[in-house]
């Protein structure tokens, strides 16, 4: 047998830095641990203002800096309590050291290059070496290390200017690998849209020999965004231009010197809208499915982008639902497409076999597990067939197997359907997050399934939109020999 | 509208005092109060030498007693700081008290007389006093004493001697009321069986004018005991029975100088032994819902004995599941018979209308509650019919109302079930116990309903042994005006 | 006996309202509260763009305003969930409501006038409404709610304009008393240094009817800063006069038609700077004790501002002890001024008797309380006398009391000393941090004194600038006659 | 530098089994894990009735026997979640296995031969099959496994009968080895006073070719016992007598087949009785610093007996402080030989050197710890020095070192000594115990001390029976040039 490959959870997005001060920020990333479990955290905003690392101060008429790592240590302390890592992103320019005026975000971040790039170099000498003396150096050699975000977007990176990115690469990979030779650096960090970034990119590093330990870009499907108060409608491309993306920067730089590196997908979605209602359905989770069940065949890793609604890209959201990026929303309600990551979180390691519309793996305890989804048309959440069946026969050890499965669809496991039926309360009462937090639970059934020449026969009937999970583990009856359930109430007669 | 009466929340039952100590009671206890909540928590065991509060010393070769609180201090520090009050059993005898050997269950209670009256009534002093000065004198007050448990059995008091028991009360009820005239005791805590015995006890204390505040019996279905190892077969009387039995003490004192007061029903369930897996099943929860439903109209307060399987009457229990009295088993699995009392702590106060099958309450919010159960054949568990139909038209405010049901049958919300098809494994491994929690979990559905003129009209259909929650509440709009589910991933196109 | 004036818990300053989002906050709330408890907490920037309240937005090429609550709920219900209650502040400007571009802080509160009062009324309607829905009416009422903040300076209130603020208050007031005419609403939260302005203030709600339910004005004797890079230093005023801005308000407005409001200080501290070392220090404490013992006979409540160093009005504080506010760091390490306020949430409730240098309470159980202080000189913070002397007669239950003593001064209890010895690390350690919350611990001593004649005699040398708590609790002797500690390790010998 | 040893934290004592179900036994583990860390927990009743492990039943007229885990597991889920590991000791007899009736404490564990050996052989290896299913082999394999307990005195293996031992040790050890070749057995943990039994006890092995993987014994110091109420005065050898004690079995078996195997010290205090107050005192730890700075080079564990007072051997306790054998108090009082342990967790693992009174580490980062203490006169608790002084010059790197000092002695860090100021009560009401935790707190002062030529000049004064840590770490200053102190309160005057 082969491993299901783990790139799902190498990595996760998360709003910008400082948002994990906050206290259901840390209590969804507890959540998030707890049932799901993954290894690195990346996302905006080290080195805005927000964080207060860089803090220029004049002495004797001389202009001086203080690196200061109140809040940075606060972060990166809830972070491997919680059990996860940074993936470092560089970014953005503290106003102090920039060039220019232009932000991108509600909470502007500031996106022009370096006023001084010793400055900025040694911004990040000081970081790195606060954090190697804090949490030691074989810690620190775990956390990649991403310079800048979407550097060809021009809301990210002033005029999407290839040289000056190219520029603030080799300074910020150089200033690096001065702190330690064996931390991790990489980029561009690109989103798609400009494929050729990231060759012209591999070709300067190349050509200059620069350093670069692995490769990173994002993946969206989505197209324009139609605009409505507090809202967006956008059409999606289908789910497997997800894998093509992700597939694209092993493809490019084959036979490159960049080409073994590995690859992170450091965002992806299926919108790149913090407002785009997609994000809670059902139908999201089906429609991902399969690029969980098949991402891993073509990069290192690819990151969810976010873990979480707290995120105010847009601003502070207005609703409990506001088509948010999280797996969870404000106060913790699982959405669909966290149930598909605790499902994949709760699969057995190795693989059985796998299909268009599900994927067996087991264990070598004879624990079998299956996930199961219904194909979706991208077009159409709502009209796509109301059943799909899947027939499997699974090996498993005899005499049998007990089956949980458990279900998300349209209705079950579905907060937002249950939110929209309530009459989609902005700001809902306790009593009512209460509810939608029992309706958020996954329906789950489970039976004895006998196992016959070492295999059980599952038929897996799913409804539109559901994504399943049907763990199998051995039976070994203890029922002792004496006991008959049907005289449990009829006492001393026979 | 009147109230439905709490009076099924007053008290529950526990096992032996000490057992108190213990972190999986504690951790059971709280899981209770937060889901249920029940006001007194009614065990045995307060004097008994566990509890090590009776201390007999020599010094100067004069006989001396210490009365030591070490543990009961333990004890009721945790049943307040969850919310939980006692409902003091003083008994049974500390050994070194005792005038004879005779004990009862595993753990070896001692149900003899006391050598001496009047270190009995020392010891009854000493331990209100300490509590009055270590809880204040307004919360002890709200605390019913009652005196020993089922004397009119010969296992509990020695040859089920009325005078001794007589003469045992008189001087208990004394003992209390010399520390404070305003604490509540009462008695005769007897066992169904020998009726007669309450009338004896109401002339006895009537006659000398003995102190009396309330009045207590306990209540049980079962029929005699067939033994299997570990485990009981007992046939039940109907339900209907129990009902018989709390209306009894009322019945029984009206028009005697007792008349008024208080009944207490210390005790009751189907089956009275704690190896009978009746107590496991959803069978036992539609059985009791009409008692539930009903007992307030009859008593003051009516104890499900008991609220936790840590219980060792008949020894450790040997199998996670295996019988017990619990709500919950050990580590917290939930039992049917939680749920209907967890559906219960969730009605809304005032009553709406109710029959033999249901109970509708609801609340000046416009929430309205419904509780529905299959009725069921107490001869036969397993054949009563498939399933029952209840129609009701219930008074909401319009236009609209959200519903939120839960369900708890032979399949869904019923570990037990999933436990026998695990093969009743004795000790279950943690991931198995993981997956018992999900499979205890009620099946929930929602979904909007109309309301026209002032009323939803709903129909249910319940399962086999189906007990089931239904929560209305009223729905104001927020959805807004220019939003469109249907566009969700149609994008710009109309 | 009298009590002892509560006025000194009834409320305490915050930084800006959505800094309740963070965890570290949160944690030195539930600190503060389980240690000190306080009754109200008051910050700035209700309004403010970081909560997201005020929505503009365009439909159908009309402005509208959706108001949101997504932060509001989350920081009120953590106040309440750790015990305390909001004291609203109406403030700052959103700046889609603004009218200019004036902003105050690091953090950017927008302080113009609204665009459109109608418009702001609105916002102070819904915001009302919305809590009363999610909190009751009756726990409303018990917040009170104040008009913006120090209107008499030109950087918190475009150019300190009176009449802008009158108008301001007016529609103010009058939008909290159109939804319920029991909220109370007051102002004008005037800063020390111009005093006439309440007087102004009070003529014109007086001529113009407009409700006012409480008087708010804040205290400092911090002289001008002299700035050096993050910090500064100031000289200050005796701290009696900060007693004498307490007693102001009442006697400005005797004989006026607001004679007998409610007078709340809203804000009070020595320095008016978050970055002058004096907060972190034992003088601090010292200097403020006369004020806490002696606030209460001047007003009806005095907020220490701030309860925490979780404050960004300067920028994020670059280093863990940098002058700021608070009664703890962040990461909770208890400054002197915290064991201050700590001391009298452990006094008797009723005054015994008092002095320049202590105060004695007590209750009826028999308990005794003294707070004592070294009196400072508030110009040189080094060189007060060494040791201060208070001896003292109180009246105890016989025949002894068992004393324990807390202290804090320029060693002990005093973790910015410890820290300077550390050499002042910017970022301490865990292991660091560790070293320092055991510093920050009072030094505690504690005896058996022996009561002669209902009274004990109490001899307390005090160090430069210690504060100093001392408990007397009645001794009721259990030692056994028999027992003899000297036989410890004599065993058989006599 | 070669390591301190950690035999000192190799194991720790503890009441019986399942005592460990208690929430006070498990809050107070917790603790004892947090600020020291043991790594295993040995105690009696792993087989005796109260852990319902050994279950026979009779079906169709023939005895069999159910093996139950209920307890078992909830134990020792219990002690892994705190990170200790069970030190498995094989007893005592289950009732339904006994040959006898025998039993030693007020608990009653039957201390007689099986009835069946091949009985006993069979629940030995269930129970080690069962643990081995639920933690892993690899888990179990470092848990070592003693047979029985003092078979030396007939109070605790009938008869004394070295013979049955033998037997016992004999059918014990292959049916550990029948489980898996690679756990660990011995035996024969031996009371002092009989030290024959050792030699007897391996020739038997060595002869027989018995499994045996360590060999492990107990030391106590005191006489016999006078006893009073409710407690004992006993003499005390001096200390040294424990250090021979560890040195005996090395001795002993040099030379011998047994010669080179582990030997574990699995029982060590002064006093073996648990109602012996000298357990509470500072005298205690004072008389065992030597014996725990020095054990490490005599075996490889040495356990003290026990980490908590919830310990029932002569009873329930009738006093918080009570002679108990705890480093904790029930409700989690740190006695002062917790603190003793407590600093030994915070040395540094390098020797530097070590004298009569104190013991000097490092490691690699600069930090140097010394422990010191009070030399005691075993005969006389009260009377010995009232200080006692030690001089060190221990290396340091420059300019300065941090020191923070934790003392215990007879008043300070000393809550028994605060305890009999409040007149002993025995059940102290809330606000005691929290004064009493207060008492309980090492005191701590911290200065700045200069470093001249790598080394830093520490004079250490003791108080009698004073226990004191001391911690030096590297000072990197980072005071700002332009900081002064003592300018704080005089503002702009220079």
């Amino acid at each position: 047998m082969s491993r299901f490959p783990t790139a799902w959870r190498e990595c996760v997005g998360t709003g910008r830095m400082e948002l994990a001060l906050r206290r259901d920020y840390q209590d969804s990333l507890a959540l998030i641990q707890r049932e799901i479990g993954f290894r690195h955290l990346r996302g905006h905003g080290l080195f805005s203002d927000g964080m207060g690392i860089h803090r220029p101060y004049v002495l004797g008429g001389e202009r001086r800096v203080r690196h200061a790592f109140t809040y940075l240590d606060q972060v990166v302390d809830a972070y491997l309590e919680l059990g996860i890592r940074p993936f470092l992103e560089l970014g953005f320019m503290p106003s102090g050291l920039a060039s220019g005026d232009q932000t991108v975000f509600w909470w502007g971040g500031n996106v022009t290059p370096p006023a001084s790039h010793t400055e900025w170099a040694d911004l990040i000498g000081a970081t790195l070496r606060h954090l190697i003396a804090r949490y030691g150096i074989d810690e620190v050699r775990g956390w990649p290390i991403e310079v800048w975000n979407e550097p060809n977007l021009p809301q990210f990176w002033q005029d999407a200017d290839a040289d000056a990115y190219h520029h603030l690469y080799e300074v910020s990979a150089n200033a690096v690998k001065d702190v330690d030779a064996a931390l991790q650096v990489g980029g561009p960090a690109i989103s798609p849209g400009d494929d050729k970034w990231l060759e012209t990119f591999a070709a300067f590093v190349s050509r200059h020999d620069v350093p670069i330990d692995f490769v990173s870009r994002h993946a969206y499907t989505s197209g324009p965004a139609r605009h409505v108060p507090f809202g967006v409608h956008q059409s999606l491309a289908p789910a497997s231009a997800l894998l093509e993306q992700f597939a694209l920067p092993r493809k490019q730089l084959a036979g490159t010197p960049l080409g073994g590196l590995p690859v992170h997908i450091t965002e992806f979605n299926s919108s790149y809208r913090p407002d785009n209602p997609v994000h809670d359905t059902a139908f999201h989770a089906a429609y991902l499915a399969p690029v969980l069940a098949g991402g891993g065949d073509l990069c290192d890793s690819f990151a969810y982008w976010t873990f979480s609604d707290m995120f105010e890209e847009e601003g502070v959201p207005t609703a409990l639902f506001h088509g948010g990026f999280g797996l969870l929303t404000h106060r913790q309600i699982k959405k669909p497409i966290f149930h598909l990551y605790a499902f994949l979180a709760r699969l057995a390691p190795e693989f059985v076999s796998r299909g268009p519309d599900h994927l067996v793996t087991a264990d070598d305890s004879g624990r079998v597990t299956i996930l199961a989804w219904a194909p979706v048309d991208h077009t159409d959440a709502a009209n796509s067939p109301a059943t799909h069946h899947v027939l499997l026969s699974v090996p498993a050890p005899g005499p049998a197997v007990f089956l949980l499965r458990s279900s998300v669809d349209d209705e079950r496991g579905n907060a937002w359907s249950a939110w929209r039926e309530m009459g989609r309360p902005l700001a809902p009462s306790p009593r009512q997050v209460d509810m939608l937090r029992e309706a958020a639970e996954p329906a789950r059934v489970h039976r004895n399934v006998p196992v016959v020449d070492g295999r059980a026969e599952i038929e897996i009937v799913l409804a539109r939109h559901e994504v399943t999970l049907l763990e199998l583990t051995p039976v070994v009856d203890e029922t002792p020999p004496w006991w008959d359930d049907s005289r449990l109430v009829s006492g001393d007669e026979q």
